[in-house]
């Protein structure tokens, strides 16, 4: 099925030194204009707006995925493991490699506004009318159905799935490494190495030696803290929230008929839900910034000047809050209605667990599997029953509330207007 | 002058691992829109398609820039040298901090195309109707004039001046660590620390200890591999060449009255060589990928061909050649012709060194300050005087000829209409 | 009191990059034979028998924990921070060089067998006769005195002491960088310079803002994880025990007036208890392998098998228990004897925890001083109450039996002299 | 001829990240008592007085040799080259991890006093009554043969030579790395992948790809820096030249029949020349360290002066010359004469390239096997006749002569005694 290249090809890569490419298909799917446009999406939407370094795209992550997954499957090939399926070896790569093609420009803000789904778009790019499906169907016939099962979880080998797909995959192997890198923080690292080593295909699973343990109990504890001081992080909240607010107002206007200065036909079919694959490539970060630049000059001042926030990085101010009180976020918005600011559009209140935060936990309705370890009796166990790390962090109720809301309300020449519970609430005295 | 923050803040970044910000001053100008729009700026232009880590923008150079100079100050203020005239240190940070303000998307192909210079850029943003210059006037009147006169190198003392641009200066210093860093290449790794340590204002200029020497050329040669390994890699010229001749056709063709499909006012100033600082502001990389993605789609076959090839990263072919026959070429012209495929547009002969390759080279006619040495008995030496090292380095001829074309004069069907020394120059055989 | 050094002196160091002296006290103090002394003294012990980079010595960690010292003083003076007793900076730089000064070879066999505390020699190298002790005291007559009060934890101000000495101290974090460094293994690693920068002096304690809770977290999983990958590692608790027990036969054998084929004094003062300053000083890791290479050819068997074993490296086996049953245990001994071997010798019980396991206990018995977290209300709250991850980790018990023993038990000879459970206890079937 | 061990074994390694063993006669050489001795001896001699951290050993490097040819081999056998004799593997691995087996303590000094030779001793441990030559010839039993062949270059095929020995050897690689990361200076740092990437057997050498050219530059360049920034620093030699000046004293005063308070049989024997591998065995840098300890006692002035300033590194101090004048250095040593200073032990003059400097120089009379360069035509060329950096660097005439003295010379007491010319040959104005 395999189709391997006259010479190995190699790509400079930061994380993994060297990403190597042994298969024509690999070479192939890579050069396709849909894979090369994820060049145009980044990995962390509006983290860059916090971490100025976290300006890497998916294309690199994507590689990435792709370079561990192939280490795993090396790993195992050059162990001779019964248990390891290797007919599954170029599925598995190519759906590593493909498993985030769907991926929009500042996905998070776009799908909660407009309930686009990337996974539905990676699936619908790897079997339409493209340059994928087409290096594809090259294999065989049913190769992209294939390939999109195992992107859709449906495919029916676990052990296909859960490499790209579980609660250690190579996703997330590869990004909490990668954004570590070009954070620049070090939470992050993690020994994969050491993590590859003691990963076993067993009995339709992929699990860990029990002997890995710590090793797992570190990469948890990574995950965790790259949660708390990266992806949660307010600053790229609160440009988060913006996004979509902003979003949020055009869809807004386009459904009052407000007539734009600037528009362009793939945003167009966004808020007629009616993209095609076609629009959707055009559809890129590049795109959405132009968009941004040319609306922070539109007549409406709501989005225009959410759009000027956002490029120029006038954020929105937060406060952290133990709780919420409905009367109390009342009476706030009647404060803002009061000074003219439409709090609709300028006053968020977020809880970041809302989000897929997956620090491990057992239990819970997650699509992901769980890690199991395997001792030398050949016995597979939870983790979190052997490790008290992991079952410690397991418990831990995460989030807190944040306010969100622009500076101006913090402003002397409005302290009179503000009632004083309001204004201890935002922390103003 | 100054005005200290109440409390320092900073920035976490991959290559300094923290950016410390002390002065109000620095701080307003960082959260300018000016300053903000070089989020939207690449450092290394489109070498991302040869390196993809390379997706870093020239917002965290110039936060780099700015460390490095606030080191060698306070390394300078730490140790009380007299030489050092300290009432120059807001001077030189906004400097560091601003030297590249001006630059655009893609600045080398555009610059080629169009004859702008993003020096002179820099120098309007700084004295125009901006931002920055509202912030920088709040020091004194003159001191956006101060700022831009180091920027323009025309200030009067050199001390200021070589700190932002000599052979050694904090531009570089950053410049280096950070491509090296975000490539993944460990070329450009230099003890930075120790180059810090055995700088000295000495008599109006920045010299070096003599006893650091070694660490110098240790500098030198990681500025060497990186310019041979990275900066003229061929793939990156490849992209670069197709660039300049996608503005050269836009140019042509607007010149020609051609009617676009897809216009934007900032694009236009540009054609017509009219940008106001405002239309400069608008004129970003993402603005400049969503002209070339709404390019690809343009009537004019030449225009919409080579924007798909720079947007799915289909470069031209290159081939080394050591000398260039003038008579040879414009045979390959012909036959290019003869194919159908103009070679105005799809030919192009490279030679790096035409570029500001700046390996130090005494006596060049180089505007950047020389390395001095100093030794024991407080004599000054020019460098390459006392390097063997930097004498061989300087002496070498470094450049080949590329000839850069598309693929299809490779394809076997056209093989018959092409001449066997044809051939043999394209490497067809 | 202090007397700067014309010219900053460095010292290269692969875990801070440099080592920076400013004072002619430090000079002169690292300059002592007493000082030098610990390039002979490695700062694991027997670690590097596990994990082979791990033969660094006690005189890199000594300069480490002085150069953290110097940093946070460096940090609290740029700040101007009231609470800081500015004149206790060079006591606390001393003191920090010196707290390890009275480290033996292989500390933990010999404290264990002979009752000496390296604390103790720290004190008595301090004050006694020595160079240190010249070079302190021209500082003042009672700078030796406040110098050795640091280090016994007995110097009336506790911000002094808590630098040297705490959850949260200098010791501590240079040694969990540079172990981690020189092992190889990235569990040690942890943001420094943040947990610097978010440390204050505070009404005579050492705090943490509020907002770094999260990098403490970092630092005290970090502090785990090296306990159980490197500290507790088996293979390294093997080597201290066949050394305890070489200990062990030696002095039993001197109280048995055996004339030994090789001694030398300050061993002979060992054994008497009666060793002075002078011949501690020669008490160094090269004489005690000297010793053991010699005894490796005495003729009482079982000192000179030990001693070969610790050389070669044929280290005791080792099972893990769940629980130990002293039933059990005298009939291993028995088997052992049986079989010509004598368990006193050559069998041994280790319980990791315990050794002074510190990850952080709120409430134990522990002298080291908790960590507290200062909010923006200047409140202080011990951290473990704040952070789950923290209180989670603390509540943990961690050890394990294991169960030391020499490979011959398991040779399949022996097989039938061996009841069945005894074989299944050190895991023969 | 290969044995494979049932499960992979790993060392976890600082440079290499893990060491892997596969083959049951490299796990056993490992464990035999030749190659643990290895563990005391210091890869870098006296180097840790100037660099701290350079206290690593020849066991780690030569495991680190090992890897580096483990990996290339596994390159070459991956892409299976037919050139690659692969029935070389084992005797190529055998030899790389044992090629410095035969180090004593201290070798430079130790063989330029004594005359003995660290090759030799290999071969003599290889082919002698030993755990080494056991576990070699279970292979077979030519096989020790084999290996002290490839050791001593008398091998028959040159490139299984030229793999452990040659300008870009495994031994090298793996030193510049090792010496450059214990040390913490960055200059060792080269791109290992890339490296083992370019390298081809070709027929019966080991040849570089041109592609790779760079690469080899960087290398050169690497291995430049760390000979004149670590192997030639001045203050290790200043340690050399005092540990050269002990040993020459000691076998003067045993010539002499002087009666040492303190002596070994391995140190009789060597004075002897007639030490026995079981001696040799006995001989390590323990056993070194402990005869300078004790000898710092000896009642020969001379002798216990020179012991105490090695351990309590007060080293002699240097003075850079541009050339030596003999009549003046006799004036020098008459000065010291007259002042009770002996010459023959208180006087060096050194010139590093002296030293096997090994800087790559083509038609040297080296007997190292140069770089060879394999373009796309598989023409080999000699690297510096394609790469202007190499031939720069060859023709580079490095030393310089350096005066070692004793500190006392530079007393002002003593100046009055001191003729001017000495007097600032000396520095002393």
């Amino acid at each position: 099925m395999s189709n391997p290249l006259r010479e190995e090809k190699v790509f400079k890569d930061p994380v993994h030194k060297y990403i190597y490419v042994q298969d024509r298909t690999i070479w192939d799917l890579i050069n396709t204009k849909e894979f090369q446009r994820l060049r145009r999406i980044r990995q962390l939407g509006t983290c860059f707006l916090t971490f100025h370094g976290a300006e890497h795209s998916r294309f690199s992550h994507s590689l990435g995925v792709y370079e561990v997954t192939r280490k795993i499957i090396s790993q195992f090939e050059r162990n001779r493991y019964e248990d390891w399926p290797s007919e599954e070896r170029l599925l598995c790569l190519c759906a590593a490699l493909l498993h985030d093609v769907g991926h929009g420009p500042f996905s998070h803000s776009i799908e909660k506004t407009f309930g686009t789904h990337h996974e539905d778009w990676s699936c619908r790019i790897v079997l339409g009318n493209t340059e994928i499906n087409r290096v594809l169907s090259e294999v065989s016939p049913t190769f992209p159905q294939q390939v999109a099962g195992v992107i859709a979880k449906t495919y029916h080998k676990e052990i296909v799935v859960s490499l790209v797909s579980s609660q250690l995959d190579a996703d997330r192997m590869d990004y909490l490494l990668r954004d570590a890198y070009f954070t620049g923080v070090n939470y992050g690292t993690f020994d994969l190495e050491r993590i590859l080593r003691v990963m076993r295909p067993f009995q339709g699973h992929i699990v860990m030696k029990e002997s890995g343990m710590h090793a797992v109990e570190d990469y948890l504890m990574s995950r965790y803290q790259m949660y708390w001081q990266v992806y949660f992080h307010p600053v790229t909240r609160s440009a988060e929230i913006i996004l979509h607010k902003i979003f949020q107002r055009a869809k807004q206007l386009y459904e009052e008929n407000y007539s734009f200065t600037f528009m362009l036909s793939p945003l167009l079919s966004l808020f007629r839900q009616s993209l095609t694959v076609q629009e959707y490539h055009m559809l890129d970060e590049a795109l959405m910034q132009t968009v941004l630049m040319q609306w922070s000059y539109e007549k409406d001042e709501i989005l225009s000047d959410l759009c000027t926030r956002f490029l120029n990085r006038s954020l929105f101010k937060y406060v952290l809050l133990e709780q919420i009180e409905a009367k109390q976020i009342e009476r706030l918005r009647e404060t803002m209605q009061g000074l003219g600011i439409d709090p609709d559009f300028y006053l968020a209140i977020d809880y970041p667990s809302d989000l897929s935060y997956d620090v491990y936990r057992p239990g819970d309705h997650d699509e992901k599997l769980p890690i199991l370890l395997l001792d030398n009796k050949d016995t597979l166990t939870e983790i979190s029953l052997k490790s008290d790390i992991v079952r410690s962090i397991s418990g831990i109720h995460m989030g807190k509330y944040h306010l969100y809301f622009p500076e101006e309300l913090l402003l002397h020449s409005q302290r009179k207007s503000i009632a004083p519970d309001i204004r201890k609430l935002l922390g103003m005295d």
